[in-house]
């Protein structure tokens, strides 16, 4: 084991649709003085991804549902901001004042949808991208167009946790990196066969990147470098955990 | 933001009831040449601050109660650690195959009362630190006695999430760190004021931890360094969600 890093990479600007995610990242990397290595890791916050993905509805474009409105109403929420979470919604977990939980088609279960109006014009809404680990892929492949590294990508959100308070920021789109270490059946130096213990380590690289970026200053990206990680392509819904599996079905 | 290290704190060995954990992780740091500098944060794994706090149980000495036994069978595990679990626990919150998920008297929400069996002499099972809390500020005032530096130190477990495959490490035991980064009513770069965002730095360092840990090598100890953060004395129960807040309760 080696000593981390975490590095934070400034200076990209406002990103719109149609734009190059790869060559903006890249050129931020230039300015930083920033070589990329064989087997860094790309943390990238979704916003930007969505938004170079056209994933952004205007408010004023949408037209909420009798539901939207009365639901609005009960959890003090814009109407227009429900029908939205609705849309890019396949089941509700929970709906209370100021809360809605739901699972997204992609799998994920997060407030709102993931559906969020913040780092964004005023009056923008910004919806998850399509195809997270699709976007992972592309921007893994084009860095490797651009540079003959091999790098990792982690699309990354951040979520809210049913026990624990906080947010903390988890995967949600991966691309040459298994986002688990699996231990089981592994001897500890007692001898002692380790039974469950299978480290989601895209989530806590979502997690390490998410200290050096910052929800005011505009840094959505951050490498992580010095791991060593078995490359995979594995994709983000086997992070979700399975209907048998989830804890409170 | 600047970058971030984590370096993970080799050569700490077998730790003993009674040790002297800040002796034996600020040799550890002399061995590894690491100079200790204010702001650092240590993350330690809980094991070793059970194991020198002597919260370990030898199996041979437990008597299961008749449930203890029952449901040992029931669930497929030995009906002694069941026993333990329960004299760890509060309140169950799940009882299936393989799974026992309860709530810690601090508090925490998790699998099996926090106690298990890996990384500690065969036949022992290891328990939470009694208060983490105080077990972090002792660490803390030890280190600041013997090098002058103000650190934080967070105790770490491992902790499996409800709707997310895998495991990631949080924080059980801080001091010295505000857990918190609260973006609430703080405005972004386009103006809109944030509405929910309270991120949970604590559970991100813990995890961020992680990655230079292993639980095969014997890394108990990580310092994450060139972080900026508020210094507070929070108690990590502050991290575990209020019953009013609970999302399934």
């Amino acid at each position: 084991m080696q000593s981390l890093e975490i590095i934070p990479v400034k200076g990209i600007n406002e990103v719109k649709k149609g734009d190059d995610l790869a060559s903006l990242i890249l050129s931020a990397c230039r300015k930083n003085n920033l070589r990329i290595e064989d087997g860094d890791i790309f943390v990238v916050t979704h916003k930007i991804v969505s938004k170079a993905e056209g994933q952004v509805l205007r408010l004023s474009s949408i037209v909420p549902s009798k539901f939207s409105v009365r639901s609005g109403h009960h959890v003090g929420k814009d109407p227009r901001q429900v029908e939205v979470i609705l849309s890019q919604s396949r089941r509700l977990v929970k709906m209370v004042k100021g809360l809605i939980i739901s699972e997204t088609p992609q799998g994920f279960v997060c407030a709102n949808a993931g559906v969020d109006q913040s780092n964004v014009e005023s009056g923008s809404i910004v919806l998850l991208p399509k195809r997270p680990d699709e976007s992972a892929r592309k921007l893994r492949a084009s860095i490797k167009r651009a540079l003959k590294k091999d790098v990792a990508v982690i699309i990354s959100d951040t979520f809210g946790r049913p026990w624990r308070e906080g947010q903390v920021d988890v995967a949600i789109g991966l691309s040459g990196i298994d986002p688990f270490v699996d231990y089981r059946g592994k001897k500890d130096q007692y001898g002692y066969s380790l039974k469950a213990s299978v480290i989601c380590i895209a989530d806590e690289i979502a997690s390490a990147a998410e200290l050096c970026m910052n929800k005011l200053d505009r840094v959505p990206v951050a490498i992580v470098r010095g791991l060593e990680y078995r490359r995979a392509d594995v994709p983000a819904r086997m992070l979700v955990r399975k209907p048998a599996r989830d804890l409170f079905r």
